[in-house]
């Protein structure tokens, strides 16, 4: 019930298609947190009674946790119901719903919606607005499922992607694992180089560097996680940047068509 | 009269430190639209007259454009005149203030604002609001044209620091310079990788690539102006990627003391 958790929660809540939306958080804290801030209708104590009741299921965590958690849902819930989950990485997650029992319907799911601020405090209904949310077949899936959770995501404000697990991983790797760990290298390389004054840098620098204030043990584990498709996108900007390099020694021209594509393909690729 | 010149000009209206702001731009319809827009008192067409009548001179264009006006200015200013500029580096543009006739009073600047937003239109009196400006001082600067310079960016609700110009040029290479072109290159890996669909990405992509926004010619002209730096620091950069890629590979504990290190650095180079 943090940020996404909640956010989602409370999503849920508005969107009016549900009865209603029980919330479980491992630390009690945050659920009586959750509960008072109106982002979920109940809280449960009991996880497994909780998952006995539902007819979805939404699992927010990291990755690792959602992994453990998947087995003990497919023990706890009902024939039909419709799980699925908001890890930031799709290969293992997906790999683990395929091993859930006949009947049970899960879809992997990736909302590209975020802060670095987290806990029930940040979360709203209004995170996934605009958002583009990636939705993973699984062995369990059938056409139904899809429908319903496509059905929700929309209610959300966010747009439905189909996507498979490693396409997944691939791209998420360029469009958010990758630039966190530019946001790193360049924070590193300032601390290094500056004096304990605040940096003289400007808006474009606290904005290319927004991403090394993400949650350190999220981060970690979400690199790890991906490493494969991290390191060869990131060798693969390594590169680019090498590239980039020459041009400015050398060929004015090359330089100058690259600004230039770039900043038509930005817009290309928001879809402007 | 464009985003920063007319943000400036704006900004001293609104200072009260001016009995009249005077603009002039090269493009009259540019000028016509600041006028309208308020942000000037008035707008002259020959610059020459207008040089000879100004107290305070700010120079805001391209670096090239800045450094071909210095000479004329110098020629046409009265003895006392304090001149300054915004350009985005400041080792030639210092040169070429260090030649002007005794008496002028110059000081290079450059205010830690801007937009990826262009002209008239966008310029706010606002826009230097919280920003860090470099004065440089050069052969002409007197303690009195220092103090004058401050006090007018004090007034805009900018912080004045004062650099040495090869300083200014190796840190806005760190700060400003590299953050574009990673920019520019994340955009081009993406743009290389992705469907024709709009890319799956969050809200994280988009702040780490805003830089590949910027107005092709004026990147094209800094990062040459200024390529000694960039380059040096690109390199440092690509060198620090290929440790976090070796972490990332590796050293599990290194990967989290980078992440963990850059999170709480970037706070301290913030100010908080």
């Amino acid at each position: 019930l943090g940020l996404v958790g909640g956010s989602l929660a409370a999503a849920s809540r508005k969107s009016g298609l549900f009865e209603s939306v029980h919330g479980y958080d491992r630390k009690p804290a945050v659920a009586r947190e959750a509960m008072q801030r109106g982002l979920v209708d109940a809280v449960g104590d009991d996880l497994d009674a909780e998952l006995a009741a539902a007819d979805v299921v939404a699992l927010a965590a990291p990755v690792d946790r959602i992994i453990e958690l998947i087995p003990r849902v497919g023990a706890a819930v009902r024939a039909g119901t419709l799980v699925t989950d908001v890890g930031s990485t799709k290969r293992k997650i997906v790999a683990a719903m395929n091993e859930l029992p006949d009947g049970v319907c899960a879809v992997g799911g990736h909302p590209m919606a975020g802060s670095t601020a987290a806990g029930p405090g940040a979360a709203r209904p209004g995170l996934f607005q605009g958002a583009r949310w990636a939705l993973v077949a699984t062995r369990g899936s059938d056409d139904d499922a899809m429908e319903k959770l496509r059905m929700m995501v929309r209610s959300f404000g966010a747009e439905p992607v189909v996507m498979e697990a490693e396409a997944h991983d691939r791209i998420v790797a360029l469009t958010s694992h990758v630039p966190a760990l530019m946001a790193v290298g360049l924070v590193e390389n300032a601390a290094q180089r500056s004096s304990s004054d605040p940096l003289f840098a400007g808006p474009g620098f606290w904005s290319a560097t927004r991403l090394a204030e993400s949650n350190v043990e999220m981060m970690e584990q979400i690199l790890l996680d991906n490493s494969d498709c991290v390191s060869a996108e990131l060798a693969r900007l390594e590169r680019t940047l090498g590239e980039l390099r020459a041009a400015l020694a050398g060929d004015r021209q090359d330089l100058r068509a690259r600004l230039s594509r770039a900043r038509e393909a930005r817009g290309a690729l928001l879809g402007l």
